[in-house]
C-alpha cells in the first residue's frame, strides 16, 4: 500500500492546493510558506522519500521540470535567477518525507542569505575524503 | 570560443583539484571550502551559466551523478541525508558563472542551519500569483 503524506492527499485533491502543473510523474504547487513568493516545488507523483530512492528516470524529469520553472518564474515574475533545492533525509532540514524540489524566484539585493558557515579542512584531510570517494 | 572559467580550467587539468570522477558530460570534484567535509560539486563539462542554459539532457545527467553521490556520501561518510543545490545566476549567490550542483552530507545535529527567512502571501495575493505561473 502507498505510503500517504501531505503531498499525496495534495496530489489526490483530498487536501486544496494551487496546483500549477502535473503529469504522469510530478505535479507543482505553490509553496505556501515561500522564502519568497512564487516559491514553487516541483513533486513526485510517487512518494518517494528522497532522492536514494527516486528512480533515475523519475529525478532526470523532476530537474526538467523546475529547470521549466525557473524559465518561467524569470518570464513572468522577471526575478534575476533561483535556487534549486533538494532536502534529503530529516537531518538535512526536509521536512515531509516526500521527494520535493524547491525553486525559489531571486532578485538582486533581495536580501535573503544562505546561514551557512564553512568547514575547514586540516592539512592532507581531503586527500583522505577524496581516497574515500573517489 | 568557449567561455573561461575557473572550472574549465579545473577540468583541462590546469588548476589542480580533486576530481572524483569524470564523464563526457561533467566531472565531480570535492569543494574546498566545504559547508560540511566532504561536500562536492557536480559539474558540467561545458561551461553553460546556470540551469536556465543548461540543456535538457545534461541537468538530467547531472542530476543522476548528484544523486550517484548522495549515495555515495552516505555509504562512505555514513551521513544521515545530503542537500543538493543549485544556484542560478548571481542574484541567488551563485558565485563562478558554470552549472554546478552542490551535494552536502548531512548529519543528525549537524548545526547546520539554513538561515532563510519566509514571506506571506496577503489575501488573494496567492491566486494571482497561481494565474501568473499556471
Amino acid at each position: 500500500m502507498e505510503k500517504e503524506t501531505i503531498f499525496t492527499k495534495i496530489r489526490d485533491g483530498i487536501i486544496p492546493s494551487n496546483k500549477l502543473y502535473e503529469d504522469e510523474l510530478c505535479f507543482v504547487i505553490l509553496d505556501i510558506n515561500p522564502i519568497k513568493k512564487g516559491h514553487i516545488l516541483v513533486i513526485s507523483n510517487k512518494p518517494y522519500t528522497d532522492i536514494s530512492e527516486c528512480p533515475d528516470d523519475v529525478i532526470s524529469h523532476l530537474i526538467k521540470i523546475a529547470k521549466m520553472f525557473d524559465l518561467k518564474l524569470r518570464e513572468k515574475l522577471k526575478c534575476d535567477g533561483t535556487n534549486i533545492l533538494i532536502n534529503n533525509g530529516s537531518s538535512s532540514g526536509q521536512e515531509i518525507p516526500h521527494i520535493h524540489i524547491h525553486v525559489i524566484p531571486r532578485y538582486k539585493n533581495d536580501g535573503i542569505k544562505f546561514g551557512f558557515s564553512h568547514e575547514k579542512y586540516e592539512e592532507n584531510e581531503i586527500t583522505k575524503f577524496k581516497e574515500m570517494l573517489i
